[in-house]
Formats: structure tokens, C-alpha cells, sequence
């Protein structure tokens, strides 16, 4: 049998969406993709607050974070740096000869924006990427001070990686000034991964028509060229957005917006009153908790291997280890996408029974 | 109703494979990913006929073919150009700054080896492209003739665009010597899109580690290291994996390397045949026909569209209009993938009967 996901991705995807993913194949130069496309573009905007161009690449988002740097940096990038996921960004920026300086704290804090004004107030940088949603760490970036010290550096391109909460964690794009912000359709969206939704400002748009070397499989231009006729640049991935489309329309439509971002908020309450009832306590400093995900540290001698183990074979659902260099360190628990708070509930009673049974034997 | 595709790409998915890929997700960290992973690439091998590395790309062919300049041109690559797709490979190398020439013939013709060889004699290149099947024109390109001259370049990488071809035509890529051979899924695997599956070479495995800006979505070597574990740097599009795993063991196993190829040889022959009985001619030269799919010439006044609206409104199918410079004088019918013989018999019996309707009312 089949274990729920309870990790941070790949989600767990509802039956209707596996359905929806599984219809049968379309030309991609044909009305009925562009139908399909066109329906979903305008829910996308509704759900990420934007009146500007929603893009869709398919690949992973990392596909979408070298593609930033690419068509974007002409002088220097500025990256945050504290979780696994926002050092892949600052070491996309070598492999791609990309100059670039990271703003790193450690793992578990959040990057200060007076440091930020700091490193922006020396002229060097035209990129500015954070990660909202530190999926390693469980560290959800304070954006909204990002976007105040932004609005003195309007040159400065301002990229953020919302892979783990867009669709879950409410992001309002245009308000935030935001330039580029990506994520994968594996974690919030509740869909399989195969597609990277990218919204991009007029401003980044144009900056990248400027590019010498942007690439050409994740091009911002060209995926806009094709975006305003419907359609992808090159050959999409049609299951993922039949699947996207039918998202969209349960998120705006049936669920409604305020209602996701609310559930959202209350799993995250749900998980942190678990946590500290159950004697836990999270790895993020306080302030900066992740709405999508708990990240939390593992106490002396916790046995994570068992505790999975046994919510796989009695339960058939399972959460997540930690994640490189706090591995050992943490567990993390996913709250997003289309999990219900109940679901959140039974899984934490059914923890504490594995934990109480563990403290007796041992 | 659900038009059957007879297009080049994407192509007729089998009920049975939609389903594979509908089934729930996995953790692409945990052993059930790497058992499907694992059980996939040996057979991937099988059908490519190499006993060196198979890698997964989550992302259209376009993503490699950008990929395998990045990872492997360090001097200067030679690309052939006969149609839309060799085409876009050549303006790839501009896009990212990679130096190119191109080896270029009109439509419908292949670029013959002995051009090949005179162009390498110079000394300027280290990377070959050459795209296999050119589905804009259904040119198939004398692989084993350039595989004859490469033998004399050892340092030139020969890199092959199979996009339209493998899984469908016979490629032997070790006894060719294909240093990198590429193919998205949604052409003859059978599959929709969302994987590009890609044979490199140990000797372009070798190369790849010493280019200094080779990128980081599409990483030859990065990729290598996790697929040595059975996983991929990045998460993987899982419903096109769990199709692929389902449809290379009904290659290999069910239907049978031998007669898959057979099948496809079959179609081909059925296809030319209607087409010279129907008073159709063939846009590729003699001697360089795909084996997958039939580019035709329009005949003078012939009514593509009324055929193909006719062909979906009283029969549920389609098949595909000419594409990009030659869209106005040709039209493509695709023979591959999972088609029968018979199916392709129906398809030219409502072909003829349409036909044979317009001809009386003209």
C-alpha cells in the first residue's frame, strides 16, 4: 500500500488531480492545449497577486533558478544563504560563471534586511535572490522587509525562490515588488513535479531582452513570446498542466483563496502547539517559522529511523528526515498543499502513541 | 471526443501507460523511487544498445541539446542543418555564447559525410551535432556514415538528436560511438513529455568535468553521481518515470526489441506505399526517409485543413500540418511510438475516402 506523503515535497496528490494529469495527450500547436493554457494563466495571476506575466517552464524550479541568473545578471548577484536550498542558488551562479557574493547566517535564522540595505548600498549588485521558504531549515524569509529595503534599488532585480510555499503560503507578488519568483508544482500546488510556475515583472522582462548569453531552454523572452499566443517554446509537460489547470480551479474556485492561505495558517498553529506539547522544540529562531513546514529539532537520542518506520507500517504515511548539513540534527514535518487539518491531527496523535510505546521500552 | 494523434510528438499514449503514470508519488530520497529508477535505466540501456550511462533529464530535448553544449564545447561545435530542429540546436550554441559553424543543406536533403569530414579535417571543432530525424522534414541522417568519419576524429564528441526517432528506429549508440544520444518521451517512447532520456559516453562523462561553465540544471556530471545512487540531482518528473518503467518493459519484454523495430519498418513501408498510390510524393530525397515519419508534398490546391477537420470530425483523429519554413508546402503523418500497421491502414482508408470526396466536389 501506498504511504502518504507528510514530507516537504513530492506532495501527496488527490486522486481527482492523478486524474486529471492521466487524460490523453493533446498537440501542444493546437486549440485545445491553448485552451487549456489560456483557462489556466489568468488563475495563476489571481493566485500569486499579479498582473504581469505567469510563465510556465517545464522543469524542476532549480531549472528556473540558474534561469534567473542567466537572463538577468549582467553584474553581480546578491544571494541569501542559510538552508540547503539557498546555497544551491549561490552555487548555480559558478557553475554558470555568473559573479556573485552570498549574505549568509547561519542555518535556522533568517537574513537580516538591514544587512541586505547594507550589501545593496555598495552598487555592485543588479540580482538580489532569497529563498522565502527555506525547505531544509524550515526558515521563512521576512519578504516584506526584503521589499521595503528593494524599493531604494529599483535596478536591482529582486528574484525569490517560493518553492516549498507558493500556493499555501499567500505571496503577493506585484504589492511586493517582486521581479522573479519560481516554484516547482511538486510541493503547494498538491500536483506531481514536472512543471516550474514563474511569475516575471515587466521590468525583468525587459532587462532580459538585454541579456548576451540568457540560454535558450528557460529564456524569459522567448517563454513570453509564446506565453501571450498560449502556448511553450518548447514541447510542455501537458499531463502536469492538465493537472495545473484543474488546481487552479479547485484553489480560486472551490476552496477560494483566503480559505487555502487560512488552512494553511492553522496547520502551521495545529504543528506548533503539537510541537510543544509533545516536548519538542523547532529549528527556525522565533519569527521566522515556515507556514508549509516544520522543521524541528530532534532530541538526544531521538530514534527518527523507528518512528518513520513504524508510521509506514502501521499508518502507511510517512514524514521527512532532515536535509543535508542538519540531517542529524532535525526531522521536518509538511503541513501544504491540500493536506486537511484533521489529517494534520491524526498524524500527530499517531506520533505520540510511537513515541509513548519508544519511552516505555526504553 | 479524444482526437488519436497521428502527429510527430506528442504522440497517442496507450490507456495503460496514462494509468502508470497516475499512480501516487513517491519521495524521490527513498527506496521506492530508486527501486522504479533502478529497474528503468537496465532496460533503457537494452534499448539504446550501450553498456555506458543512461541518464534522466526533467525537461523537453531542448534542455539537453542547450546541456550538451554547455558540458561538452570547449573549442568550437560543428552542427548539421537541414530543417527546423538542426536549426534551433545551431541557434542554441549562440544563445549561450558557444561558438558554432554550421554544416548547412536545403530542406529535405542530408548533409553528407564527405562535407563532414572535409569540415572536421580543419582542426576547429571539438563537438559534433547532428539531429537524427528531422521531424520538420522526416529526413533520417546517414548516422553510420558520420559515425565512419568520427572514427578518424576521436576528439570530436558526436552528439545526436534522436528526439523523433529512438524507441521507434534501431539506434546501436555504442557501436556508432554516440558520445551523448537524446530523446524527449513524448515521440516514440510513447509517453507524454516531461523526460528528455540521454545516453552520454565515459569519454564525454570525462569531458564534461573539465568544462568550466558547463551549468547546473542539466550537469552531466552531477546527474551521473545520483543516477550511480538510482536518483537525480533534481527532483524528477515521477509520473513520466513510472510511465517509462511500465512502457521499457513492455518493450523489451512484451512486444520485443526485434519486432518493435520491425513494426515501425512495417509502418514505413505501408506509409510510402499509400503515399505513391494516392499520387503523393515524399519531401526527403531518396535514400534519407525516416523511418517514423512521412513528410509529404502538398499538392497544388490541396485543401490540409479541410482533411484534417474532417479527419477528427468523422473519424477522431488527427494528423499534423507542415512545420516552420516548409508549414505551407507539406503535411506529416507520424508512424510511430505504439501505432499498429492496422491503425495506419484505417488512418489512409479515411484519408482516401476524404480525399476521394473533395476530388468529386472540386
Amino acid at each position: 500500500m501506498h504511504d502518504r506523503l507528510f514530507i516537504p515535497g513530492p506532495v501527496e496528490v488527490r486522486p481527482e488531480l492523478l486524474q486529471a494529469i492521466a487524460q490523453p495527450q493533446v498537440g501542444h500547436r493546437t486549440q485545445a492545449y491553448m485552451d487549456v493554457h489560456s483557462a489556466t494563466i489568468p488563475l495563476l495571476k489571481k493566485i500569486l497577486y499579479t498582473e504581469q506575466d505567469v510563465l510556465l517552464f517545464t522543469c524542476s524550479a532549480t531549472g528556473v533558478m540558474e534561469g534567473s541568473l542567466r537572463n538577468l545578471c549582467q553584474k553581480k548577484a546578491l544571494l541569501t544563504v542559510n538552508g540547503a536550498f539557498s546555497k544551491r542558488w549561490y552555487q548555480i551562479a559558478g557553475f554558470n560563471g555568473v559573479p556573485a557574493d552570498k549574505l549568509e547566517v547561519p542555518m535556522g535564522k533568517a537574513v537580516m534586511p538591514e544587512d541586505l540595505d547594507k550589501a545593496l548600498a555598495t552598487g555592485q549588485y543588479d540580482v538580489f535572490c532569497a529563498v522565502f521558504n527555506e525547505t531544509s531549515t524550515g526558515v521563512r524569509a521576512p519578504l516584506e522587509k526584503y521589499s521595503e529595503v528593494l524599493k531604494k534599488y529599483p535596478d536591482v532585480m529582486f528574484c525569490v525562490d517560493a518553492v516549498s510555499a507558493m500556493a499555501g503560503d499567500k505571496i503577493e507578488t506585484d504589492k511586493l515588488g517582486l521581479d522573479v519568483c519560481l516554484a516547482g508544482t511538486q510541493k503547494c500546488w498538491g500536483l506531481p513535479t514536472g512543471m516550474c510556475v514563474t511569475m516575471i515583472s515587466n521590468k525583468a522582462m525587459a532587462k532580459a531582452a538585454t541579456a548576451k548569453a540568457p540560454g535558450y531552454y528557460v529564456n524569459f523572452v522567448d517563454a513570453k513570446k509564446y506565453n501571450d499566443k498560449h502556448q511553450t517554446p518548447h514541447t510542455p509537460a501537458i499531463p502536469i498542466l492538465f493537472g495545473l489547470h484543474a488546481q487552479c480551479n479547485h484553489i480560486v474556485n472551490e476552496e477560494g483563496l483566503d480559505n487555502r492561505w487560512k488552512r494553511h495558517l492553522d496547520m502551521q498553529k495545529l504543528t506548533h502547539q503539537w510541537v510543544k506539547d509533545a516536548g519538542f522544540e523547532l529549528f527556525p529562531e522565533k519569527g521566522y517559522e515556515s507556514v508549509t513546514l516544520s522543521c524541528i529539532k530532534k532530541p538526544e537520542g531521538f530514534d527518527f529511523k523507528n518512528l518513520n518506520g513504524q508510521l509506514s507500517k502501521r499508518h502507511h504515511c510517512v514524514i521527512s528526515n532532515g536535509y543535508g548539513d542538519i540531517k542529524e540534527q532535525t526531522f521536518r514535518v509538511a503541513h501544504m498543499a491540500d493536506t486537511k487539518v484533521e489529517e494534520m491531527k491524526q498524524l500527530f496523535k499517531w506520533i505520540d502513541a510511537i513515541l509513548a510505546e519508544a519511552n516505555v521500552t526504553a
